[in-house]
């Protein structure tokens, strides 16, 4: 649909739904919902993101004033909001807070800096002046496990809560493939050199736009060298520490907090401790 | 070294390497690899950026006064020099290209329409104005096997050669697992509902800066509904039909041309085949 401009003008009308938003935050109902208004709800001027169909209706988010200022994971709203709401709210917020941010940050084209509209219902933006067509980005990122002996590697960004470990991760730069960027990554942050890279599970993460690539590897020699310009810490954890941390919940042990539900590095640890 | 711009300075020096590329071009020499000169070589105005070192010399590539115009896989000369260039150059090659394509469509902010600066050896471009940063992107793109009772789902796109099947494809959108990408591409262009998705291998493809993903999957029902604005034809093709195309050669049969060898696609059937 979002590719015939005449099906996407029919959709605009009283019974199309519109994803309510506070800024780029979700608004949750006393059902823990998301809440969803009408394109009434919606300023005039606003630029219109098709988010897709459900149950038969049109569902559309606003493209807010602005785009994301500072990292979301500074804020608590998001947080929460990622632990009380259902999964598929969740998939729904997900993919339309990273549409319609992409949108709010590129209303100007890369390419000869002119002002761009809107296309295609929200999964592009045309250039009127140089014609260039910009499509919302996602960043491929690998996040990974690392075994040696038993244990796993886990690392601490300075902006994580004390005691929070979690899987060591980075963007997949341009001429990698995700094996390499895996390789590269555990080099760089924590001088250690892996094996084959087995890849485990995905999943989108809207922070802005990432798509988290979960990975799992071993390595010959343990010893750790840290990059403090990524990490306060990293060190090995054994299978008994982790499964103490998981069972101890937000607050975790003396020695851990375990990485939160929403995150992949939960799944992934989940999975390695499960195997 | 990129995040140092004191040390990226120095590496500015006559010892240096500049890859030649002929616009966005590989140029190739008598011995077949790619062919480098020295920082004199580059325009007095040109961007630089810093590929990484070599046998002790910093590498750059300088961005062309254009970036990609058309669609790189309608140029002969790239395929060429996939078939011919090592796979180390290949590499160096590609992710170059992808660099330098991209600052070349990238030089205004698209927050704010402002003209942005290179910024840490190419990886970064920093908008002066608004204070925006911009990173090269990578671009996920799915592709996947279908099997259904021993037979594979290609499908070809009405640019391909004639004869030419390759796996579908299609880019991983804001809010999809890949394992969602792969499911929905193939619902999409052929109507087929699959089962657990398996990841097998990937690849860079710097046309202009893709991250392909390869997938396989089962399906139960083998019915194809062809999508005909993205796909000219799909179809089932039997273990023999791919193996005798495979052993023809860049001819193929009179039924089928393989994909080409530098192509994932490549890989993936010959990894299906294989098993």
């Amino acid at each position: 649909m979002r590719t015939d401009p005449e099906a996407l003008t029919g959709l605009l009308n009283w019974r199309a739904r519109l994803l309510k938003l506070d800024g780029l935050s979700p608004v949750i109902g006393q059902d823990g919902a998301l809440e969803w208004g009408t394109l009434a709800d919606a300023p005039d001027d606003a630029e219109l993101v098709f988010l897709g169909m459900e149950d038969g209706k049109a569902c559309f988010a606003a493209v807010p004033a602005n785009g994301a200022g500072g990292p979301a994971y500074a804020d608590p709203a998001i947080w929460s909001a990622m632990r009380t709401l259902p999964p598929s709210d969740l998939a729904t917020y997900g993919g339309a807070r990273s549409l319609v941010d992409w949108h709010a940050r590129h209303r100007f084209c890369a390419r000869c800096g002119a002002a761009t509209r809107l296309a295609k219902g929200g999964w592009q933006r045309d250039c009127p002046i140089c014609e260039a067509q910009h499509f919302p980005r996602t960043d491929p990122v690998t996040i990974m496990l690392v075994e040696h002996d038993g244990q796993l590697l886990l690392g601490r960004q300075p902006r994580f809560p004390e005691r929070m470990y979690s899987a060591l991760a980075g963007f997949v730069e341009p001429g990698e493939t995700i094996e390499e960027a895996v390789a590269r990554e555990v080099h760089e942050e924590a001088g250690i050199r892996v094996n084959a890279v087995e890849y485990v599970a995905s999943q989108p993460w809207p922070f802005p736009s990432q798509l988290m690539i979960g990975c799992y590897c071993t390595c010959d020699d343990p010893a750790i060298t840290i990059d403090r310009t990524e990490l306060d810490d990293a060190r090995w954890f054994s299978r008994e520490e982790l499964e103490a941390a998981r069972d101890a919940g937000h607050e975790g042990t003396a020695e851990l907090i375990f990485p939160q539900r929403s995150a992949i590095a939960h799944n992934l640890v989940t999975w390695w401790l499960g195997r």
